[in-house]
């Protein structure tokens, strides 16, 4: 690499290739949901059995959301992308692995919605994605000089999904609940959060 | 987010995002024709075989157009595109949703494809991603400022689908039909459109 | 698309577009080969085990070279693109349709390597690949309003991928080796081709 | 493509090419990790079930690193690419073939880990894109004019594959150990390298 350091890491690219793995990650989500033989054309009878896939499908919409939340936010993460050091080159690789891992954790809760290891597998890489972006949105403010790092919101997607994780394994209920919230939260008009804006 | 409000959504990056969704489903379609074992090197007797593939083939052109159209459609819509508001953003990721389920629609189609729920089900699909684009065009026209928005073209692809939604408990053939008028009604030429041009 | 037909089809978004198709296609090829089981660790049977994966793998490396060659043809011929009308725009989807297949034909030809009949599907997707690329090249070449469309090199892939076709049911191994000609012939040297340039 | 020669290779095209097989590459990797049906809620049953997949996750987290450090030393050098020439292209084309199958020699270990042939495969692909590599750098160089290509660094993840190939067959811990110093040399910083810089 020697004759190349002279060269910053090329933002053009870091962002095509998140979008690529963003992309075949969420598109991999609906892969995951099994065909189903229906053999006869009761309608009643395939609709039983078209019903089975409800878990599936159920984990797929939550999943597919919280992956275009994720890339909404990176995509804005990057626009304020300056010079890229490597810690943020690599936090957000980091950010990346988590990102491949969702549908396979979606395909764990999907296959096992009421285990206790499932949910606890899909928290987990849930929160690794989470805090993995948070680390390189701290990186990219602090690589812009900006005295005080306001991270007030970055603090609470980590926690939601850390609560989650610790959650696991007494309430799957409760479990599903916390992973909702940080859905339902992104949806939220500005002026109702309860979380104040670091000044 | 809030350092980040004052940077716009990212044409470049929502377009770069989409394309590799279309890219990843429009590739996926035909992953889901499945590879026969030919152990005959008879020729008639491995045409039968290979020929039991048709219905796959048959769904697999069908959807690879229809996913093509919509490519056609998005990447003229967002050459329109403004300011992206969230409302666009987001209808966007709401029709993505609908193109990553399609190879799944296929796929339950070919597996099954004289049955009234499967084709219930490619049917709703496309009806979705129909609706989420035409909502997602009304929002950008409207973000342009544009008076009087023309929508007659957009309520014809939802307008078909829904009737294939509504006709696939009743009649196989009769769906399938109302299915292709879509793609064919694509290929006229404009003047022998027989649906009127809003003024 | 009343509203759109006075944007022009986005070149920047036809590559794009592309481009995640070959790659995804690509990659693919790689996903088709099985992995085997070792249950020994005795060196001589492991070896044995993996060798039988050598159709695989040869099929893997000609259908890798034929995509690559494809796209780098079509890299080079969308930079001669002036403005894309509609007829390429579709030619281009049409030749993209059986890129998405040439996973596929692989998979048919690795699974049964000494059949006629799978031979000649794959010879038919080459060939409908190598046809659909010559007909989105005369239409680019058109519209740029070249008085003599010098086809000349555009008529050679295509028919000995033809040949193939023909050949196919009488001889597997002579169409083998047609097969792999338009490979070679990429990678002469200019000057010793043995085809005239159309002056 | 006679009529194509004067047109130069085009770099965006081949970022994006190359960013697309990197970026499916990556992401199918965590798709070969199985999905384990989690019978029993009981805690301790789950975890020894979800346990087995350690070595899934093992070869997953170090052909993820293996792939990234590829992608970064990529995008780096295409920064420094002129003009593209043919050479240029197919060993960078080469070289993403070896990517692609990185996927497989993952599953190859992660299904076999204690065999030597399985560990001899996955070092061979991954010498072989580490020696590719080296060879379109090698060529990007050379077509900037530099006097005196400076390759130290360039010889040392290939050699280092290369011994870990010729280990394979007698010590698969002692493989596993080279396999994982380009990872970590990678990281560590400039100053303190054992190697010094070619001047």
């Amino acid at each position: 690499m020697e004759n190349d350091t002279k060269y910053p890491h090329n933002k053009a690219r870091l962002e095509q290739f998140s979008d690529g793995v963003f992309a075949i990650a969420i598109t991999l989500l609906a892969l995951e949901i099994h065909v189903p033989s229906l053999y006869s054309n009761d309608f009643a009878k395939s609709f039983v059995e078209i019903s089975k896939l409800l878990p599936n499908i159920i984990t797929f919409v939550i999943s597919f959301v919280a992956i275009a939340i994720f890339w909404v936010n990176h995509h804005q993460l990057t626009q304020t992308m300056g010079l890229i050091k490597r810690r943020i080159l690599w936090s957000n690789i980091l950010f990346l692995l988590f990102i491949t891992l969702i549908p396979f954790a979606t395909n764990v809760v999907s296959v096992n919605p009421n285990n206790h290891l499932a949910i606890l597998t899909y928290s987990l890489i849930m929160f690794g994605g989470s805090i993995s972006f948070s680390i390189a949105r701290y990186f990219v403010h602090k690589s812009l000089g900006e005295e005080h790092v306001s991270m007030s919101r970055s603090y609470i997607g980590p926690f939601i999904y850390l609560l989650a994780v610790v959650l696991s394994p007494v309430s799957i209920i409760g479990t599903y609940v916390l992973l909702a919230i940080p859905l339902f939260f992104y949806f939220l008009p500005k002026s109702s959060r309860a979380f104040p804006k670091a000044s």
